[in-house]
């Protein structure tokens, strides 16, 4: 626990629609002579995931209904990009100029419902959706790895009071989403006053370290050293209820 | 950029007030048998940094205000440490019975001021605040060091919309808090949507994975490989203006 290494993979191609991602990271792992080993944790970006699920949507064949319409017009954004975050949403957080908060019918409140218009491809008018279903993304690629490793969907969010964007995990398989350190005792033996880790999410934030954002075309980090009980966490398990939530 | 190496120091002794902890983490890199180089990043735990300089405040002699009394009420929280919250804040953002969430006087939104009552010591009567300047605290230990190295003082928070607790960086110095990609052009050249990266508060989560929150007593964490801009970030950049904060 007290030892990490973490290494973004070279040798991921540009990933295209069908696409079969383990056999790429299987090839990547190869080229970078890496084993796999037990407790080893793969963060793969949503973009690569998406991709490989031919999540496009061609802007020009996208109509905007009179909702999405009228969000755009107060928000200053492309109505048939704000039609596409409804599709993607349940509610609304927040909206303001430029700004379009949502909260995702997978269950996370985001920006723009995670919609990228980045990386996507030489079309200006083809955006990418998340992946339909991130935790099932993850537990497929999990499954095609022979060792107990645990595998995470990232994502990169803003958030409230804080600038600057950070890791998150949209998708867990394999490994706890969060870790309960309530019950064990500090150094004191007294009960711990912070005791839920945002486990996944740390462990996304680590990765986003090494794989960049830009041009670097790092999409897939493997992180070693790591001890967890092997769980079946979900990427849910690190959204708040909205009950327990001042802010929402 | 593409490999990290993060590794909590061993050896590093309970923390009393006046020690001095740029001696004690020199003394642990040599147990450790770590030599540093430029831009290795030291992550420092808030908590021995507030130790050594002598934070604690025994909570019977604390008498509270009649507005600690008020809210104490309101929150079911013991009336003197909702007096030091108050002391340590600058605005009450959200209180509910047993939460009490302010900005505090450095700037970030956090619960309970970031006031400690785990690991403090055998005393349940005494609590510990967080360092007077952690920036400060920061910029001494890095200028203890010959090489060029970054120094982050780290805490834990909760967050609004997920659950479980994150790193956060609460003093920076040698390193930058914040890294703006904007510019930078993606693989097929377009501008980046994901713009700004909580560079500062990545690498506290990264730590956050190896220090533990518990009785492990690993405070001090190394983390090696990164490439950044020797600058002068400070924590306060990582805070969001309230003019731009939706949620606060």
């Amino acid at each position: 626990m007290a030892e990490l290494w973490i290494k973004a993979l070279s040798g991921i191609p540009l990933i295209q629609p069908g696409d079969d991602l383990s056999k790429i990271i299987y090839k990547a792992l190869e080229v970078n002579h890496i084993q796999l080993q037990d407790q080893d944790v793969l963060v793969i970006s949503s973009k690569i995931v998406s991709k490989a699920e031919g999540r496009f949507v061609d802007l020009s064949t996208v109509t905007p209904s009179e909702t999405a319409l009228q969000i755009a017009q107060e928000t200053h954004k492309d109505p048939r990009i704000v039609h596409l975050v409804l599709q993607e949403s349940v509610a609304i957080s927040r909206k303001a100029p430029h700004v379009l908060i949502v909260q995702h019918r997978l269950g996370f409140v985001s920006a723009n419902a995670g919609i990228d218009q980045s990386n996507v491809g030489e079309n200006r008018e083809m955006v990418l959706l998340l992946p339909e279903n991130p935790d099932a993304s993850a537990e497929r690629i999990r499954q095609a790895f022979d060792n107990k490793i645990g595998v995470i969907i990232s994502d990169s969010h803003g958030r409230p009071f804080r600038l600057g964007n950070v890791g998150v995990a949209i998708g867990v398989a394999g490994l706890p989403a969060l870790v309960d350190l309530r019950g064990q005792s500090d150094l004191f033996g007294y009960e711990l006053r912070i005791s839920i880790q945002g486990y996944a999410d740390l462990i996304a934030s680590a990765a986003h370290l090494v794989c960049g954002e830009g041009n670097e075309g790092l999409p897939v980090v493997l992180i070693r050293g790591l001890t967890y009980t092997q769980t079946n966490g979900r990427a849910n398990d690190l959204n708040r209820p909205p009950e327990q939530d001042l802010y929402r």
